[in-house]
């Protein structure tokens, strides 16, 4: 079966955003085995939009537009798929109540009192579709099936897009395809790109079923192993033996083999088994690590709480880091960061505590400190490891890396990579 | 003059990575001026590039390509390209010189001790092309001219497209541009996209030059004022009474009229203006919203310190909430947010302090309190103004827009919005 993208907006061509609804439908679609030949950006013109759509249908089994579907006057993509596919619009009596809900909670928190009566145009649907719920926002998306073809629409905002496609357009597709097509993720921390690439070389280079595919993420290495049978024991059986090896050759390095699992999900459940609390205390990550924490549900059993220490006075207060510490070795420094970290699990009463403290940038570097100079640290049942990073990139690709180190540091005191 | 961009490589069609060349060749074709109808991704394969190039070449003026001009056999950008031009590939000493010196180099830091035959096809180019020097990879730019028409074949990694199209394709196009293009950005919180567009739907419906934009962020509506004319003064002047009547019909709801410039950015001017310090204090956001003040450079003038405080037992203990209030009103309340931020600027001895509190979910909600309810307050002056918010979506868009929220109410509490 063979897919095609079709991203409308203007926004694109202008360069205002990346892309990145391309690459993320591209990957699920690629884990569901369907082939792709061509991608596409179109603007919000009708004429352009209904060739674009047209030669995508003719070419492709399924085509996924993403974006266009909201309530303004340049937003056309149903209309015009719509057409292309010779369907009449109609009003879908669900999709109007679940505007009217979201708007109704909209409302409440915003100035504004009326519903705009341009709302109720996304309610307008092509006769005989599938309605997708939007959880996320009020414009719903839409299947559209003619004979062969299939024809999926998607809102642009990509925290709609995805979670609409990750519930109900993933299961959908994955029923029309003939072949059953399994795959695990393996997520690994610690490694590089390059590294566990070269470690994999062998098996990279033999591949054809299951197949290897390597995502490189922020201070992360995704492991894709694919197998394609006629039906799930027989994946299943291609699948294993390629799992355990690379489970041979990574060991401790992998995260998790759940696909939704993130790193610090990952943490959380650790902690939560080892009947551990933890505290956080950020100088140049400022939040982002406590936050990248607490949007894990049920994350109250184990933080306790954070400080945002990002002047040396709060440092001392709230930490009892040392004058003299920071006097003679610097906020950024190892000793700093240690003292930190022991500091915050001592004044919380936190069985492990993170810290972080570094220059992120653009200024405030010098030839001993340069910009990117991070250390973090992580206190770990009665003893205090520490990192000294070098990291690159603009301030906040600077804060994101220190921040996943963070977590991979504390997990693999966890996971005993420390000892 | 109209601009197509074709990006070539099957790891953008399996999402193996993401197109960020597409966004940035994007937006500066945009800045030259060129409109751009259709971006396109193909894959590594003859026929579909012949039939992709040449639709490009045919619906537009420039095409511009990247991606496939390396030394594997998969790589045949150029090949194909030279092809749909009628031009016969010619070898071209200055490349190969370039080449073998690079090589040198490469091999000097690393393991390899001969060059291989295939880096020689990165030398052919097609006949009476410009070609474009590599400073940093060993295949060259081209530039082929025929006609009307113009094709820019650019190599794939960043590194290498950006300085090649800063340095040599941008200059050229410049020249090739008769007209000139000015957009002005403007930024507005507060009002929610549909109604913006409400609010200048007589002006959209009329525009021809300059056009109107709108674009939807988390809590935030930007507005794109695009005009075209013979030179920059003339471009100014379409401009102008746009923005102005913008300005007339949104007033302090726009926070920023510079491209680049972020809310939290404008916040922290505001701040640094008033000669304000600021602290934060954050339940449900947990470190979301100190992590977006932190990321504006220079951030250590205003803000002091941060608290994440999860628990109640936090709330008490840093900020003084009182245990009365958290047992009679609830931690998700208007008076635990009053008291929190409060306690906040007083612990810290800040002029302003913002503090959040709610359930981002999925669990934790009742039917007096569901998810999604947040309050967030903000400590200005000597008073204390709170927002009951109702957001939608899950935890994690909860958890943005309620950063986004606090954000706000301070600049409103700032500018005057909240007299």
């Amino acid at each position: 079966m063979v897919v095609e993208l079709v991203c409308v907006g203007t926004e694109l061509l202008l360069g205002n955003i990346v892309n990145t609804n391309a690459s993320y439908l591209a990957e699920m679609c690629a884990r569901l085995g369907m082939s792709s030949y061509y991608q596409s950006v179109v603007g919000d013109n009708p004429q352009r939009m209904r060739e674009t759509i047209r030669q995508a249908v003719d070419r492709s089994d399924v085509v996924i537009l993403s974006g266009g579907l909201g309530p303004t006057e340049d937003d056309m993509t149903k209309e015009i798929a719509a057409e292309v596919m010779g369907r009449p619009l109609v009003e879908d009596p669900h999709s109007r109540e679940m505007i009217m809900a979201y708007m109704k909670n909209y409302m409440k928190t915003n100035a504004q009192k009326v519903i705009t009566s341009n709302n109720w145009k996304q309610a307008m649907v092509p006769v005989d579709s599938i309605v997708l719920d939007n959880a996320n926002g009020t414009a719903p998306g839409i299947i559209i099936e003619e004979g062969k073809k299939t024809v999926v629409l998607l809102p642009g905002p990509p925290n709609e897009l995805k979670p609409m496609f990750e519930n109900q357009v993933y299961p959908y597709l994955k029923k029309k395809q003939p072949e059953v097509i399994l795959s695990k993720m393996l997520k690994i921390t610690g490694i590089g790109e390059s590294m566990v690439e070269t470690k994999i070389l062998d098996l990279i280079d033999t591949q054809t079923n299951p197949t290897v595919a390597t995502y490189a993420k922020t201070c992360e290495v995704h492991l894709r192993i694919t197998a394609k049978a006629e039906n799930e024991a027989a994946a299943e059986k291609l699948l294993q033996p390629m799992v355990e090896e690379m489970q041979r050759r990574f060991g401790k390095h992998i995260y998790s083999m759940d696909e939704k699992e993130t790193l610090e999900e990952a943490i959380v459940k650790i902690l939560a088994n080892q009947g551990l609390t933890l505290s956080s205390t950020e100088s140049c990550t400022g939040g982002m690590l406590s936050s990248r924490l607490i949007n894990v549900p049920g994350i109250s059993a184990v933080y306790k709480e954070g400080f945002i220490t990002y002047s040396n006075e709060a440092k001392h207060r709230y930490l009892g880091v040392s004058e003299k510490t920071l006097d003679t070795y610097g906020a950024v420094s190892e000793e700093t960061a240690m003292e930190m970290a022991e500091g915050c699990a001592k004044q919380t009463g936190s069985d492990v505590a993170l810290a972080t403290t570094g220059i992120a940038g653009p200024d405030g570097g010098t030839v001993e400190k340069p910009v990117g100079l991070v250390y973090i640290s992580c206190y770990y049942k009665g003893k205090t490891y520490v990192q000294e990073l070098h990291l690159n990139g603009n301030r906040a690709k600077v804060r994101e890396q220190a921040t996943a180190r963070a977590l991979i540091l504390l997990r693999d005191c966890m996971v005993g990579l420390k000892d």
